[in-house]
């Protein structure tokens, strides 16, 4: 087990009509003018922003709203957000939405009291010291960036859009509101696709060199298996509360870091479905349920015996003792099941990728200046091979 | 799944020599004059009090010193380390210790800012609103106290020892500091006490009437299962880092409610056993091994298939369909043979305690006047069965 600091200070209202507090929330945590961080219009449609605007008031709070955020969200309109701040002296970001609209407003946190370029903390070597109070209305369950201090951005720059993160305790929020029942109204496919990402976001962490990590090994199994319960009841029902609060719940707990503290994380297949996303505008779990698998089928023999656990434990795949290597192809086959079950996609096919493409996603990703990934360290045949893999499966 | 807010900011530094840094993070949760509060002289003896004296010098912190804290910690030191607080103006209180000594940090921390008596905050109806920011180096694995809302304080009270609790936001400390090394010293004894404990806070919030928490579920058996795991590890050999390590995380993650957010709880056990640790001064974790599985037994056909999905899932009791009920037994009996092979009691006899006595452990509860538990609602008669199968069981 690896030393570590963790510290996860986001206070939490969870529950049916948990949204209509949000003034009081906000009040709570010092906001006196808040920016109200959208995306597109159903949240408006819904009413949510409605019963959102009517809590600040109510709280004797004054806000301006920015709607406009899009899936993976554009550094232009962080650009726009953090003039509106320091022009109206916005206090709190009120982020009302899914993970996009909470990174694009940790972004906007980032800049407001910073005097450069807010793309800085994106392209390395700078961390921000402080950053405006941010809160969160959640809307989708899957980037679990209410909880985490994670933030992406995409940035066209020299005509190519670059996708960065930015990772740093200044991005954790101060509240999370989080309503399972807001996320009943997602379209299929963006449920599933929030469900593939929560369960690589623990998958990330689970794939490690670092032993003697029970506590969090059986953590990051847990949650997985919850997941592997509650996407068949969701995918069924969606209006099915149960499943949508355990998954909800699940978004936060598999990327707040708790499944990961103590030991060395891979990245690996996030960094290189980045490129996916970035060249086709994917749904960033649609990309993953492609890349993952494929990543976890070239990686398998590094730790063949931790496959076979994660099929074992995960999946209940039975102990093949004379040959783990079996169980563990199992595993990936169950874990590839469950996602095609759910509508997500499995091949570049499935995503409207192109085998043609792999040069270019592998020139974007710039694979020939640096490796990828800890479990495996992977440099570009690697990477290589797992797009080939990926563009090769057949179903 | 029941709505809930949950709020752990306890700023967690974990690891091998992380007490060095005690000054430091003092200092960074807004520390200047500290008080130093322990128990024994083994933390003397050790050095460790030096070091973390050394340590907050070094970070230009001045403070006190109040020593003599003892297991189920008395009020009269809570007394005594409030009037020394508030005569040195002391503004953060580190507890070098276990839950005993964290306990007694909280009690002092809440009454400081208080005008009446702190003990107002422990005999029902009143919440401290602040308390002096706290946080502790741990040296024992077992309360949770470094991370959860709890403390529980003894105080003589018409010649009786009342054993109350307080259980509130104020009391989440802003830090601990958790170095596994420290817990190497302890006698066996005290480490399979702590290990029962743990697992006990776990599974108070594991029985329960609330239905589908799947995620929380999986983190309680996840947690149990890696108990059960490192528990023979640590007994054949103290100074295993890696058992004691996950021991110590565990022992967090079992009480900082992240088990029990969204679900009623019991906590019938803790509180029936409070009255043996009252009465005869024993560990509060060997009262908890001789009357948790006592409460098991008694309550177990309220919801025999709970029962056996622990005894399936956290010792892998295999599943008998047809007698659910066998497999609920028998997953009693794997956890007794657990803790009788980590060296704790099992009956009143082992424990020291006297059948006769349960009139006056009954009486000590008051239990005529109000019931216990939430997973089944206990009475006079159900308390009185579960003190006589602990004083009845031989091994």
């Amino acid at each position: 087990m690896n030393n570590f600091n963790f510290h996860r200070p986001t206070d939490i209202y969870f529950g049916r009509g948990a949204e209509n507090n949000a003034g009081e929330i906000c009040k709570k945590h010092g906001g006196t003018k808040v920016l109200i961080h959208f995306g597109g219009k159903s949240a408006i449609k819904s009413g949510l922003i409605d019963r959102v605007e009517k809590s600040l008031t109510t709280a004797g709070l004054s806000y301006v709203k920015l709607g406009g955020v899009q899936p993976n969200p554009r550094a232009e309109l962080v650009y726009e957000g953090i003039k509106l701040c320091k022009k109206e002296g916005v206090d709190m970001i009120l982020a009302v939405g899914g993970g996009s609209v909470i990174d694009s407003s940790k972004a906007i946190a980032m800049g407001v009291p910073y005097d450069g370029d807010f793309w800085d903390f994106f392209m390395g070597g700078k961390t921000p010291e402080v950053s405006l109070p941010l809160g969160s209305v959640l809307t989708i369950a899957a980037a679990g960036s209410e909880c985490s201090n994670s933030c992406v951005i995409d940035k066209e720059v020299n005509g190519i859009i670059k996708k960065k993160g930015s990772n740093c305790q200044a991005n954790v929020a101060k509240f999370a509101i989080m309503n399972p029942e807001l996320t009943m109204t997602l379209p299929p496919y963006q449920t599933a696709c929030g469900c593939c990402d929560i369960m690589c976001h623990v998958m990330e962490r689970y794939f490690t060199n670092t032993k003697d990590v029970e506590v969090t090994d059986q953590l990051c199994e847990g949650i997985l298996r919850a997941m592997v319960a509650m996407i068949p009841r969701v995918m069924k029902d969606p209006n099915d509360y149960e499943a949508r609060a355990n998954i909800m719940w699940a978004s936060s707990l598999a990327h707040n870091n708790l499944c990961g503290v103590d030991r060395e994380q891979d990245w690996a297949s996030h960094r290189i479905e980045h490129e996916l996303s970035a060249l086709y505008d994917c749904a960033h779990g649609a990309g993953l349920s492609v890349i993952m698998p494929a990543w976890m089928e070239h990686v398998m023999d590094h730790d063949v015996m931790r496959f076979a656990q994660f099929a074992n434990r995960v999946f209940g795949c039975a102990m093949d003792f004379a040959h783990p290597e079996v169980t563990a192809k199992n595993g990936i086959a169950a874990l590839r099941a469950l996602w095609k079950s759910a509508g997500l996609p499995l091949s570049f096919a499935d995503l409207g990728a192109k085998k043609e493409d792999i040069p270019t996603l592998l020139n974007n990703l710039g694979i020939d200046d640096h490796t990828e990934g800890h479990f495996m360290i992977l440099k570009r045949p690697d990477v290589e091979a797992i797009f080939n893999i990926a563009a090769n499966y057949k179903d």
